[in-house]
């Protein structure tokens, strides 16, 4: 045979699956904060660097290292997650929804690289190409990321202007949606029902258990995604709503509970968890986590079966809880003080949570693209555009601001960059 | 509105993917030997607990929390991961492929939950239902169940009873499927190139240059997924074959070189991590990882970035071949003395990785359901069937037998119990 050449490189052909991720948009924000010396970034979902738990870290690595016996910690562990981490989540799960009937929750319950993961692996596991998820309006930029990209259709449900669902406005939607024909489309319903990321708000418990009664009603009982990732980031209470895993309206729909030990602890250790109401669903999740990776990082799950065991998790959050309310109140602050109020721009101040959620008058253009966003980096002050947090019919006047990151003074400074540009951009 | 019942519980209807995951068949085995005290399992591919590197990972532990300054490490990451550590991997590369032209290697390289994840990752990124993966014959069991779960055929290439390839076999398969209509459905090959998983051998430069020549004389310059997991894990030499990537027969293929840092250091850190050759395939790749999971455990990426930075990666492996040499040893004789080559069985005795590959004569069928492998388990010893290793046209007398987990006395024991049920089934 004659040594044969190479043909010449040719275009990486990709699955459908493929060529439809796209790297988040929130990237290129990203990428314009690292090239922009001196700018204020309140775009960043990231936590508080002050009051990150060191010692805890360090204190359960040394207990690992000087257990007798064997160091199974650094040898694989399970898809589903460490068994001992496992029942004290399942203990855990059971102080914020007391009367949950379940036995043996942990049986159930799995331990994923961040809920991030856990939402993931519900839409793979749900969604065919052209499938709904029915998602709240504002929602989770990042899971419209996941749905988008295994390709499924978010659809919003109809929050009014005060973040509320009314009967008549859900039945509405799924009215329309049976006449195009689609109803049997929906596979999944997607709530950040605690302080949520965006618009730090929560579903109140009458609400939430109206939307089970409407969707059982329309025959829609599918998937629920409960993501509880802020539930523990309250200020000063709980918000007092129960889980879908104990409102009766939602007892005959298949429920995931989405948690995760990173935003109120540490995201570095990215340690998230979810428990299903469902046997068969939960199987073929655990079967899918199992090709993504047979199970994440044993040693981070070790250590925060420590960290928990210990009560170093509970004496932690209360810190951050107390951090967050006076960042929440400086940005909160800084805005007021730079007269956006005055402005026409409105926010709710949350209860909880990361976000400020604002609206800015109907004419301002908070897009990526956009002249008021190129303002605001001239000026020296990042968010996150709220267009990218709708499903559906995008609102181009919103913003994310999140005070996880930075310190009380320079969010308050934030807030005055913000207002500052905002009173060129007013009529 | 009167108060609705909700509708009874149906079964959770699930995504095309969703349906098509299984739990991995080795699921079965494993339960199987949590119920049976006193076994000896061969079955799971996990590493040495003896030689576990304890010290190193609180060291790195401690070193971080010594660090003055913000405890980044204890914050998300990125997607595609630290950078001072894709700068030590990538001088690792380097070392191993001193011909490599490409600079700034860290920008094409991904870090992984485990180098699972950069399987799965690629396969999801090239493979449509249907589509064609081509597989050493065995192969990985696991990666056949990342190809199935996603909907992809692995094919098998033709690989003779000593673990070459020739020329006229590639041939003639790929003129098979060419005669079929199915060329254009070839959309990625997979190779254990080193010290494979499961037959413990490796692919010779020959071998391998010719198998690139013959894809690109048909015109199937398709990606080429590169798994080195057992590279590092020789006996007394590395295995004297470049990689895909600076062989020149391969220049013209979209390459990704799937490497880890647990196999031969602690699986429990669960780290991995993939260099790719095309820029349009990597960034659709990160994009997919994006959505999986935004970036696997920052903390662990920082306690390698140390573990390696200080030497203690490679001052530790040295001592884990040198174990797994004295491994296989002990698991060879043992069968040795059991009188199992005297019973027709057949097996390669492996210069690196954590594999012995067990051929038995043609009539034993050592499938999981089978007779002998219900005798093994009453013998008390576990293996993994051979036929789960084969990506089409299983074989059912081979056997896998791991020597990574149990000490020496018990793999000896091990190995002369499987001769013994061995002698029960020989003509």
């Amino acid at each position: 045979m004659p040594p044969a050449m190479p043909t010449p490189a040719t275009p990486t052909r990709l699955s459908d699956l493929g060529q439809r991720a796209r790297l988040p948009a929130v990237a290129a924000l990203m990428a314009k904060a690292i090239e922009t010396p001196g700018l204020l970034s309140v775009a960043a979902g990231m936590t508080d660097s002050a009051t990150l738990p060191v010692r805890e870290f360090v204190e359960a690595a040394q207990e690992l290292a000087a257990r007798p016996g064997d160091p199974d910690y650094l040898n694989y562990g399970t898809t589903q997650g460490r068994a001992g981490l496992r029942r004290i989540l399942a203990e855990r799960l059971r102080f914020w929804e007391p009367t949950l009937a379940a036995t043996d929750l942990e049986s159930r319950l799995l331990v994923t690289t961040g809920s991030q993961q856990a939402l993931y692996v519900a839409v793979q596991s749900l969604c065919n190409l052209g499938d709904i998820v029915l998602v709240d309006r504002p929602s989770y930029f990042a899971f419209l990321d996941v749905a988008t990209s295994l390709g499924a259709r978010p659809v919003s449900l109809p929050y009014d202007a005060s973040g509320r669902l009314h009967e008549d406005a859900v039945e509405e939607l799924l009215g329309d949606i049976r006449r195009r024909g689609e109803i049997e489309r929906v596979k999944a319903v997607y709530l950040v029902s605690y302080f949520s990321n965006p618009s730090g708000r929560s579903l109140s418990e009458a609400d939430k258990a109206m939307l089970g009664r409407v969707l059982a009603r329309h025959g829609v009982v599918v998937p629920l995604l409960e993501d509880v990732a802020y539930r523990e980031l309250f200020f000063d209470e709980p918000f007092p709503s129960r889980s879908v895993l104990t409102l009766p309206e939602w007892e005959a729909f298949p429920r995931l509970y989405c948690a995760t030990l990173t935003k109120p602890f540490s995201t570095g250790g990215k340690v998230g968890w979810a428990y299903c109401t469902d046997v068969t669903w939960f199987r073929q999740m655990l079967a899918i986590k199992g090709t993504h990776d047979f199970g994440s990082s044993n040693y981070t799950q070790a250590l925060f079966e420590i960290i928990l065991g210990r009560g170093g998790f509970d004496t932690h959050v209360p810190k951050v809880r107390r951090g967050y309310k006076a960042k929440m109140q400086a940005l909160h602050e800084g805005l007021l003080e730079g007269g956006l109020r005055d402005l026409g721009w409105t926010w709710d101040v949350p209860t909880g949570g990361m976000y400020l959620w604002l609206r800015a008058p109907a004419h301002v253009d908070t897009g990526m693209d956009g002249a008021f966003c190129a303002e605001c980096l001239k000026s020296g002050v990042l968010y996150v555009p709220g267009d990218l947090c709708f499903g559906d019919r995008p609102e181009r006047n919103w913003i994310r601001a999140s005070y996880g990151v930075l310190p009380p003074d320079q969010l308050r400074e934030a807030g005055r960059r913000l207002a500052a540009v905002a009173r060129r951009f007013a009529r």
